[in-house]
């Protein structure tokens, strides 16, 4: 019989956008939703970036080389040299996307059936690049106790098998925005020495960190080897819809292997890689403003979530989230009932059920991921709603259970 | 040890790009280099498509849609039922370049083991794409002699096995030119009733077909459950740099499984999403004057190859390619001699040897695909270079040998 293949069964769809349909409704019922599910910046993507692509004079838009053009790849290496990430343009290769880069390196580094190792929650797109590279993700459990920290090392050890062939960590943390010390990413990187593993560093977030000076992956002493950083522009410069990153390592054997990926689909989007090139331009002062709003953003939200009843929320160090506790028995549930059943003066919030960000099957089902890309007035309304909502929600779980809850969650931990 | 995957050892280079050194060392020395190696047209990109992109107001470049902005996809099914394709915008989703599309269609169609049957030659790509998606590509040879025809159904009845979940084809072909007839057509999709197998069929240059009217497979009755149409903006707009390509069936379990390997992803290029929207809009006249452009390239590409002593070409029917055999020991060696040793009045030519294009060993090794992506007076020019080229080639071929290796090759099909 004609049918999908395997893959094409277990493939999930996404967990960010299963609630869509549900948001839908409640706009065509009038309401306002306010989006703090999605990680799409509400920041201006930067008007000279954005005149590269609509300036330009081109009478063929031809395929670029499969690495990218080479003037981009080397102001890339200046961009990265500013951060003190000391890379050329030989050791970097332009994706399409962050996911592209995350693909070729589950590819370059792993075989099928091979295991990769990520600290949950995370990114939750993982799952579908694992099951796409045909290898299986092992999670190490982070708690929100410990402000999701990473986990122990020996917890890391306990899960390492013959398998094994990398580590999979993204710093500043897609979903907690938790950051890691360098303390931590040395303890990561002696694991991999140890074991013959890869590193492989989703960085996205890179310039959005508020409370300590952000530490790379290739920022370590003898991490060359090892690392893989994965990158793209997509939040650095709220370019989302461009598709541009990048593949970044000095070990010269798997930027080989991944420029015969390259290959394989000729170039990276043209239009796009002119837009990356001008944001390398831009003065990196350019980030002071974004980063001081998304800070102002953090501070409210964490102080209004924390002045909720039964709410337990850390606070992260980065990138555009907060990932938080919720009193209630499902947030799956809760978050549709938002769309469905809630409204506050004609509003409402959309937020992340924080499931699709575990492997490990029960975990997350009390917390949501909420993305603080509007602005604190919408915040603040989005707040206003969820304070009311938890109030008067039918699965509510009073703080009595929810102390018991919490408690057995750290005896697990 | 820390070592690239298998999958990255085992993953070639691009065959299209290993001259390019030697094409590079030339240029330096002062020559100039007519370029037929590469389908990258010279077409001049229609300006009001890029006008799409270069005069809208865009304030965040937002994440598209993972299938694509509906607006554009409403009007691909348009462009597709204007070709007699009866598909709606449910029926398609876009994809980052023609690439994308042949990736997510062998992870969704087959398994990692499974076997995907291609007449041979055939875009040197595949081979790469199926060592990405682990699956064994299985050759059926076609023959320069029967102008690259489709090989006989029973050639593949032959090859196929338990594991073999799906045939594809390219149509017009690239590298050979070839365009199939409904009754090839029509017996390949026979086979893959008879057999439960999907076709895939590649069908980038539809649009140019210069001597029968153009049939895709999505054209044949009974078609829907078994095709997944492969499509790209690349060539048809000359528009290769923008990577928009489109994965198109009826079959609805097959498009839901893309669907989660596009939202993997999460969107497709979203300025090249405008030019691709606005390219459906140019009038069905927009492709008069390059198909005129490219028949009379083409008429005298032939003509001038068969002027030729030794030389044997076919008449293609399609796209921008024509695949013809040289009197010469192994055309490997013959375009890099053309790069390194050989001149006339300042000029050379670089062409793309064919063994790249079959996954059977030393078949193509007399055969070279010459791209007419240049305009008249280039092939004038490239052509007086290869004439003469192939009087000086230490590795000639006498005719009497030559006379008898065809033979050869005739017996063996």
């Amino acid at each position: 019989m004609l049918q999908v293949s395997q893959r094409g069964q277990d493939i999930p769809a996404s967990p960010f956008r299963k609630m869509t349909p549900f948001a839908d409704a409640a706009k065509r019922r009038g309401l306002t939703v306010h989006h703090l599910n999605i990680g799409q910046p509400d920041i201006e993507t930067p008007p000279a970036v954005m005149a590269a692509v609509q300036q330009v004079d081109i009478r063929v838009l031809e395929y670029s080389p499969s690495a990218g053009h080479l003037s981009y790849r080397l102001k890339l290496a200046d961009y990265y040299q500013r951060a003190g990430i000391n890379v050329t343009a030989n050791d970097l290769l332009i994706t399409t996307g962050g996911s592209e880069a995350i693909l070729f390196a589950l590819m370059c580094c792993l075989n099928p059936g091979d295991e990769l190792i990520v600290p949950e929650p995370f990114y939750g797109n993982y799952t579908a690049f694992a099951v796409a590279a045909g290898i299986t993700l092992v999670p190490v459990t982070s708690y929100i106790e410990d402000g999701f920290a990473l986990p122990p090392l020996t917890d890391f050890e306990q899960v390492i098998t013959p398998r094994t062939r990398a580590i999979m960590i993204c710093n500043p943390n897609n979903p907690t925005g938790y950051v890691y010390s360098r303390a931590e990413l040395t303890g990561v990187l002696e694991l991999c020495r140890k074991h013959d593993l890869f590193l492989l560093s989703d960085e996205a977030y890179r310039e959005f960190c508020y409370d300590a000076p952000y530490i790379s992956a290739l920022h370590l002493p003898d991490a060359d080897q090892h690392v893989v950083l994965l990158d793209t522009i997509s939040k650095r410069y709220s370019a989302c819809g461009a598709r541009i990153g990048a593949f970044v390592t000095k070990n010269k054997d798997l930027q080989e292997a991944a420029l015969r990926f390259a290959q394989m689909r000729v170039s990276p989007p043209g239009l796009a890689q002119l837009l990356g090139e001008a944001a390398t331009d831009l003065p990196d002062s350019y980030f002071d403003l974004t980063k001081a709003e998304y800070q102002a953003r953090r501070d409210l939200l964490v102080a209004r979530l924390r002045q909720m009843p039964g709410v337990f929320c850390p606070t992260p160090g980065g990138a555009f989230y907060v990932l938080c506790h919720l009193p209630v028995d499902d947030t799956d549930r809760f978050a549709q009932w938002l769309l469905e059943k809630f409204e506050h003066n004609g509003e409402t919030l959309m937020v992340s059920p924080a499931a699709g960000f575990y492997a490990t099957p029960g975990l997350g089902q009390q917390q949501i991921r909420l993305a603080y890309v509007v602005n604190q007035t919408s915040i603040n309304r989005a707040m206003d709603c969820l304070a009311l909502a938890l109030q008067q929600y039918p699965g509510r779980i009073e703080p009595q259970a929810q102390a018991q809850d919490v408690q057995k969650a750290q005896a697990h931990a």
